[in-house]
């Protein structure tokens, strides 16, 4: 039964978010409504908070992506969804007619809306989204570790496009919790993995999950790389730190006709050491957010086990102090996940 | 018969090539003493005339590895070739045991010495080189034609690492020597292909070859690609320019998931719209020299047809006259190819 009002937290500008109540609307034709347990405050989140995407989210949008729940109710159409049904969302909503769609590559149409950005999103009781964005979950995973599925569907896309091979030497520069969700991706491929994360917090969190982790700030990365590989360097390197260090590591570290997945958003254009391209004909190979087959490896990984969510995930608080969830964030660089407790327990 | 003495020309530093006669050496084992018809002068021998490659080369190297000849002997060991065959040289010898030799890239071997570069090369009348480097050639083709395999070749490893499909629409970035037989081989594997340029005489014979042919100092290059290609761009960019302009163009004319061969060597560290390759999933893709497999194809594409040669190739000189050609090269920007006679007839 669908309530006829929610609370929901509504993005309004300056750093501001405010839960209201709203009235409910039955899910129409081809759409689900989604009990929300708990959504994840992803990078993108704080970008929101901090003012930067004002022209696209507006100052009345419900944001929210990463995110868990179950079937409340179904439209009509092709919804056949079993009420209470433990749920994620893959937050993608495309056009279909663009050439990325006409190519297959529905992921990064030209025209794709983003749930949580585009559209409301997933900080409110009740959300109605698409069926066709819906993924079903084991009836026994936890819903606190299921809001961890999205940013896992990420690392997910960015090891499969890798192609990485077992026994392949990795290195992911930068370990916030998507630089270490793609290290736990890239390990559970059969990769051997090093992390390089300057941050103490963080470098800490990877050796709590058992990568080795280095500190490009104490200890020369390449220099430490070449000696652990036999001079081989990184098969594969994830470039998560959005920097130009973490951009002149990449090539770096890299192997012979190595691949660099570029995971990072770089507003700015950074310095490229093309000559390695050429040279060693390395290979950098972009990655954006994740296709349906990405969620499905995603799950699973969730499935299989908690420790990774259970490290990850350092605080849980309810939709009512989710200004505070956002300001200590921004305060507090030991945080690694904080998930909002929208609804119902776990 | 292998004559006591021959000509060569001599590298000695300071924009100077000395035509000296030099005693002849038996092949070894293994060798094959190569009787040199012509010989083009390469972007890389240009720089080593500037005084570039100082360090590597000495002031003792006959430079040149653009070639075409007859075999005149052969030492011992495998080498089974019949006298007077046709024949190039792939200028490439390999370590066998460096990690990328081990993981059979041996055209970009650790310890890659390049003929004509870090041992002598073909401008002398006879040439001794290790057997495995040959490529036989047809009988019927012109030996000044295939003095262009070389650089044919290297075009032939780049249009094949783009996993180019008949019918995608091509952008090549750079309408010198090497990115109009960029060109060639893409046009010759299927794709549409646009060369942009801005000098007045490469445009020229880009399009005396029938390219459409732009010059991006008049039009701009990213919204015309768009419209040629109803908004999708171009699946396949060559980036041949070596320039920082070449660099912003690669990104904005490049499809959704397009793939963007670095074929260029850029010395300096060009700023890179990194974004681009995150928000359309951009692949960048290293490109140096070529494999055993790339001189089987370009030899193919030369015997097949000798226009392309013959518009490309503006000058033929003697060897004794190889100090003005160079000299030449520096101050006639109309010149693409320059061959330089070292021995026999065509």
């Amino acid at each position: 039964m669908i309530p006829d009002t929610v609370s929901a937290a509504f993005y309004r500008g300056g750093r501001l978010l405010e839960v209201e109540r709203k009235p409910t609307v039955p899910p129409k034709e081809r759409e689900v409504a989604v009990r929300v347990a708990f959504c994840g405050i992803c990078g993108t989140d704080m970008h929101v908070f901090h003012g930067n995407m004002d022209a696209r989210v507006g100052f009345n949008r419900i944001i929210g992506h990463e995110m868990s729940g179950v079937v409340e109710a179904t439209g009509g159409g092709s919804c056949d969804f079993t009420l209470g049904q433990k749920v994620v969302v893959r937050p993608l909503d495309h056009c279909g007619s663009c050439p990325a769609c006409r190519a297959g590559h529905e992921h990064i149409c030209h025209n794709l809306k983003f749930l949580g950005l585009d559209t409301d999103g997933a900080l409110q009781e009740v959300w109605n989204v698409p069926a066709h964005t819906l993924h079903e979950l084991p009836a026994d995973l936890r819903l606190d570790h299921a809001a961890l599925i999205e940013p896992v569907a990420v690392a997910c896309h960015d090891v499969r496009l890798s192609s990485l091979r077992v026994g392949e030497n990795v290195v992911v520069i930068g370990g916030g919790p998507i630089g270490i969700l793609v290290a736990v991706v890239a390990r559970d491929a059969g990769g051997s993995v090093v992390v390089s994360e300057v941050n103490p917090n963080r470098l800490a969190v990877a050796r709590a999950l058992g990568f080795d982790a280095v500190n490009p700030a104490e200890t020369d990365l390449a220099t430490e790389i070449q000696e652990r590989t036999g001079g081989e360097g990184a098969d594969v390197v994830f470039e998560v730190s959005g920097t130009q260090s973490g951009v002149d590591a990449m090539t770096s570290v890299a192997a012979t006709r190595g691949r660099i997945v570029m995971v990072a958003i770089h507003a700015k254009k950074p310095r490229i050491d093309l000559f390695q391209f050429f040279w060693r004909e390395l290979r950098l190979l972009g990655a954006r957010v994740y296709e349906p087959e990405d969620y499905g490896k995603a799950i699973e990984i969730i499935a299989r086990g908690g420790e990774v969510a259970d490290t990850l995930i350092t605080d849980v608080v309810p939709l009512a102090d989710v200004q505070s969830a956002f300001e200590a964030l921004d305060s507090e660089p030991t945080a690694m996940k904080c998930l909002i407790k929208v609804g119902m327990e776990k």
